[in-house]
């Protein structure tokens, strides 16, 4: 839709020091709630990763790592030596509060790379469980008070139907992915799996949400726009067409009209 | 130019502790390096203001406080009770190299608010300190590394010109505030009030930055956009024009034609 022709870029300091954090959880409500009061206790969380039952037994299948296979919770706390310390320690007593258990850290750069292991090879490891199978993936976003049901009712209904379909997030921003993977070749599960990806984006709707935090909308998601924007989806359009009066840019896209 | 119909509101937590700190420098280039040096080790700002000479010595003179007749920094930290300690000492001796002295910090609230004054009332003292004198109220921003130059460079000429011009600043974003204070009724010195901040408009231009941080363009200053925004204005304009086709939402402001 348009060209970049300047970027200003923002350089963060190097934190003095960094903390990662992983616990697991009995539930999924456990591990979102706990994400919700670490971050209304107002404890800087500079990143916090959501990954499900699922995809941490994938990960110990594909590896022998040995975590529990539960839902987890992976953090990194970014500040000064006594800061991080401060955080974690903080983190890990409210995690405990919502059945958070086998609180590990690390502050080494290779110790803080095999926590994350978990999180970095999901998609990988996932695939590699269901050889054969089509990898779908979507994802929705909705306010932090409504992240727990969305995913309680998306993982509740991935189960029901049959079709693996292991969940991870961006929970600090109320945004997570599921990775749908029907059988090649198998008909009824790719439409089930499309249906799934369709209730998920209504979910979000009716949620409060948006029907994708950062894969986009493109031409799959267009029809969900007018719902999501009301009104201002035709403002969105009118913006459009004034700098693409032509309709040249990236037609189809996002937008309604050209 | 526009309606606002609905708004969404991010609550941030009270945070556990709040630490406020003041420290007077030398002169603006020690203050404002100061500030660029914390801002690049990470620490953590709430706030971060800069008062200069002349503020301090109105507000001394209004007030009876004993401040030292210099440039002031005055920050405030939140966060955990050891994570603001742990700040504050740091900030203290990020400013002891660069020539700051007398550094005071608080927590309790009714000592942060008297820590705080001399910002807070830097612009009534200033009025205080020139009876008959008319307010001018100008403000630019420019990028971080260019503040102690656009800083003192202003300063320099609006001493230079005999008209009073304290400057304070939000300075952690690069935005400062000069108040010039011509004699009511005297011509000469409404001109010269006008020229200082005109070419405070053009420095800022000159050093990458904008004609106003925060005070607004409205009419006084569109006639800087061209320069500053270049095609990016006619862009603008053909937003606005496809949002108001009659130029009926506030007309003459900000953009190029309606």
């Amino acid at each position: 839709m348009g060209l970049i022709t300047e970027l200003t870029v923002k350089l963060h300091g190097q934190p003095e020091a960094i903390r990662a954090a992983v616990c697991a959880f009995d539930d999924i409500d456990g591990a979102v709630n706990a994400v919700i009061a670490t971050i209304q206790s107002g404890i800087p969380m500079a990143r916090i990763e959501f990954v499900d039952r699922a995809s941490a037994a994938y990960f110990n299948k594909a590896t022998q790592a040995g975590w529990p296979d539960a839902p987890h919770l992976m953090l990194e706390f970014h500040g000064s030596e006594q800061g991080v310390a401060e955080q974690a320690d903080r983190f890990s007593e409210i995690a405990t509060e919502f059945g958070g258990q086998g609180f590990r850290w690390a502050a080494k750069t290779e110790d803080r790379n095999a926590l994350w292991a978990m999180r970095h090879n999901a998609y990988r490891t996932a695939l590699q469980a269901y050889p054969g199978h089509t990898p779908i993936t979507t994802d929705i976003c909705v306010p932090i008070s409504r992240l727990a049901e969305a995913v309680e009712e998306t993982a509740a209904e991935i189960d029901a139907s049959g079709i693996p379909g292991p969940i991870v997030g961006h929970v600090g921003d109320g945004n997570f992915h599921a990775l749908l993977l029907p059988l090649a070749g198998d008909a009824a599960a790719w439409e089930t799996a499309q249906k799934l990806a369709a209730n998920m984006a209504e979910r979000a709707l009716r949620l409060g949400g948006t029907v994708s935090g950062e894969h986009g909308i493109g031409m799959g998601k267009v029809k969900y726009m007018a719902q999501e924007h009301g009104e201002g989806w035709a403002v969105m359009g009118a913006i459009k067409a004034a700098l693409d009066p032509d309709g040249i840019m990236n037609p189809g896209k996002l937008l309604p009209g050209n």
